[in-house]
C-alpha cells in the first residue's frame, strides 16, 4: 500500500527516512546482531543513541549550557502533575493561562497538587478558545513561582507566536504539539516539555528542558521517578528509559538536521500555512475557519467547518479516497482538522489544497 | 551480522518472529499505508492492537474477570511509588519483604510516600540477598493493607517458587523479571506489575494487573496519571499510551501463544535451568553459584563466580567471541550473570553449557 498523507493530530506521521533507517536495522542494530530494543540501556551501543538524541535536541533547538535536557515517560499529562509537585512546595504559587483543552488540563492537575496555590490568571474558554489573549487580558501575580502556557492548542488550532510578558517570572510551556516547528529562543523559558508523538517521534516519550536555577527549586522529597533533579542528575538513566522511542527520536532529529535544521523546517511550515490558509481564505464562504483572529492561527493544527454536516462527512470520505487520513475534527469541535506537523511536506499540503479546490467546485 | 545469543538482564532479547513481524510492517501496518507508530491512538487500527495485547495477557496468564489489566508507563520504579500513593491513604499501612535490590527500592519509595506506615517485615540484606526467607522469618502485621514482594531477584538470582502466606492480606508483586516464565494462579495476588523489558517487550511499558476490590481501595485524590482507577476505567487510554511498545508486546504474546502458551514456555525454562545448573553443579569447584539455597535459585538470572578475576574476564571475552553477550555480573555482585528470559532458547543454553564445559577443560 502506498504511504498515506497523514494528517493525524498525534501520534502522527514521522519522516520516512527516520522509519526506513529503523526498519533496515530492526534485527541488527549497527552490527550488534541485536535489535536496539534488545540491548541493555547500560551498554555503550545504547549510550551512544541516548546521548545523540540529547545532543541533537540541544543543537537543533539551541539549548544553552545552563539547561538540562531530560527524556521522560508518562506523556504531557504526567508533566502537568510533576511540574507543580516539584515547584509548588512550601506554599509557592503558580499562574496558569488557559487557552485550550490541554492548558486547562495542566491547570486542573496543578489544582489537584497545589489547591488554590494554582491560579488561573486568564481563561479563554468563554470564547470557546477561538483566539489567544491580548497582553492586557493576562494579569500575572507578582508572587508566582512560574507562569504556565500551552504553546499550541492542538484541539482548537491557536498558536502563540509571541510569548506573554511575565516580567521576569519563570515561563513554563507545554510544547507537545509544536516543539521544533520553528527556531525559538530557549532562554525565554525556565521549562519546556513536549510529548514526542507529534513533531518528534513515537508516543511514550517526553522531551523536557529545564534551566538549572529552576531545577534547583525542585523538591527532593518526592518519589524518585517524580523528581526532575534525579532524572537530570542521572542523564535520564535513573531507570530503564524508553530506549526504542529515544532511538526513533534520534533518527527523526538526525533527519531534521540533515535537511537544514529548524530554519529549513520553519520555512516549510510557513509555506504550508500560506497554501492552506490561502485556500481557506479564498473560499471563506465555504471553508469557515474556527479561529477568530488571523494572527493566532496555528501552523500545526488547522480547523475549519464546511457549510453542512453532510458536506463534512463527504469531505472526510473523499479525502480518504484521495489517500489522506486524519482530517476529521476533534469530537468536541467537529468540522475538519488538518494537523500539519513537521513530517507533513509542502507537497502533501499542495495535494490537500488541490483536493479542497476540487471539492469547492463540485460542492460549493 | 548473525543474531547474538543475548544474555542481557534487560532490556533483553525478544522472540525473533515478533521482531520480524514488526520489521516487515514497519512502514505499512496492516495495509494502512502508515507505520503503527504514526497512527492515532484513537483509531480502530490501533484499538485492535491495544485490546489484543490486553486480551492475550488475560488469556496467557489466566487473569480472572474480576481483575483489570493496565498498560502503564514509568517502569517498575514508578509503580514503587504509585502503589503506596494509591493504597496507603488515611493512615493505612503496608508490609514489605526485602529480598533484593528492587524489593529494597520498592520499600524505599514506599517510605518516601508513607513514612513509617511502610514497614519492612523481613530483610535478607544481612545475608547479601543470597537466599529467600523461610516462612518463619516473615512476620506480617495483621493490620497491613498489603504485603509487597519482588518475585524474582534480577541482580542476585533468587526466585520465589511458593508465595509467602499472608493470611488473607492482599499480596502485591513486582514480577518485572519473571512474569510469564511459568503459569501462575493470579488469584493469589491483589496486584501484579511488571516492566516489559525482560519477558514481554521493549522498555517504556508496564503491564499491571489489579483485583477489582483492591482497585476500589485506590485514592481518587491523586494527579490523574497516578491514579490506577483512571487508567483502569479508561482501558489505559486516558492519555496517549506507548503505542509501539504495546504493539511489540502484542507480537511477543501472540508468538508465545503460538508456541503453546506458558505451559510450553515453563517446560523450556525448566529444561534451560536443568542444563545450566547441571553444568554449574557438576563443576562446583570452578563455577561457584552465588545463591546459597538450591530451591531459591532463579530460572531467569543465574549468578556464579569463577576462581579468579582473570578467569572471569577471560570468560566474558571468550563468551563474546562465541557470539554471546551480556554475561558480565551486575556491578555490585561481580562474577558472571546469565539472564535466561523466555526469549533465550534451550539451544542457546546448550551452546552456553558447551562453551562452559570447554572453558573448564582449558582453565580448570
Amino acid at each position: 500500500m502506498a504511504r498515506k498523507i497523514n494528517f493525524y493530530a498525534g501520534p502522527a506521521g514521522l519522516p520516512l527516512p527516520a522509519l526506513e533507517r529503523a526498519q533496515k536495522e530492526l534485527l541488527d542494530f549497527e552490527n550488534t546482531g541485536m535489535s536496539v530494543m534488545e540491548i541493555s540501556h547500560r551498554s555503550k551501543e545504547y549510550d551512544k543513541v541516548h546521548n545523540e538524541a540529547i545532543e541533537l535536541t540541544r543543537e537543533l533547538l539551541g539549548v544553552p549550557d545552563n539547561y538540562k535536557i531530560m527524556l521522560l515517560q508518562g506523556g504531557g499529562n504526567l508533566q502537568f502533575a510533576m511540574l507543580p509537585m516539584n515547584i509548588l512546595h512550601g506554599g509557592k504559587k503558580a499562574d496558569y493561562i488557559v487557552t485550550g483543552q490541554w492548558a486547562k488540563k495542566a491547570f486542573k492537575e496543578a489544582k489537584i497538587v497545589a489547591g488554590d496555590n494554582a491560579r488561573c490568571v486568564c481563561n479563554m474558554e468563554g470564547e470557546k478558545f477561538n483566539r489567544l489573549p491580548r497582553p492586557e487580558e493576562i494579569k500575572i501575580n507578582p508572587d508566582a513561582a512560574y507562569v504556565h502556557i500551552c504553546s499550541n492548542n492542538t484541539i482548537f488550532g491557536t498558536q502563540w507566536k509571541n510569548w506573554p510578558d511575565t516580567k521576569g517570572i519563570p515561563l513554563c510551556a507545554d510544547m507537545s504539539s509544536d516543539i521544533m516547528w520553528r527556531p525559538i529562543d530557549v532562554k525565554d523559558f525556565a521549562f519546556i516539555y513536549a510529548g514526542a508523538q507529534k513533531n518528534l517521534g513515537p508516543s511514550g516519550l517526553v522531551v523536557a528542558i529545564m534551566r538549572n536555577d529552576f531545577l534547583e527549586m525542585c523538591s527532593d522529597k518526592l518519589p524518585s521517578m517524580l523528581q526532575y533533579r534525579i532524572h537530570a542528575d542521572k542523564n535520564s538513566l535513573y531507570n530503564t528509559p524508553p530506549c526504542f522511542s529515544i532511538y526513533i527520536l534520534r533518527n527523526v532529529l538526525a533527519y531534521n538536521k540533515s535537511i537544514g535544521g529548524l530554519g529549513a523546517i520553519y520555512k516549510n511550515n510557513l509555506k504550508k500555512g500560506e497554501l492552506l490558509y490561502g485556500c481557506i481564505d479564498k473560499h471563506a464562504d465555504f471553508y469557515k475557519p474556527f479561529v477568530a483572529v488571523k494572527e493566532d492561527r496555528s501552523y500545526m493544527n488547522i480547523n475549519f467547518f464546511l457549510p453542512t454536516e453532510e458536506l463534512t462527512t463527504k469531505f472526510i470520505d473523499e479525502a480518504k479516497k484521495n489517500n489522506m487520513v486524519g482530517v476529521k475534527g476533534y469530537r468536541d469541535v467537529g468540522g475538519i482538522r488538518i494537523s500539519a506537523y513537521n513530517a507533513v511536506s509542502v507537497s502533501d499540503i499542495e495535494a490537500l489544497v488541490s483536493f479542497m479546490e476540487d471539492f469547492v467546485k463540485k460542492s460549493g
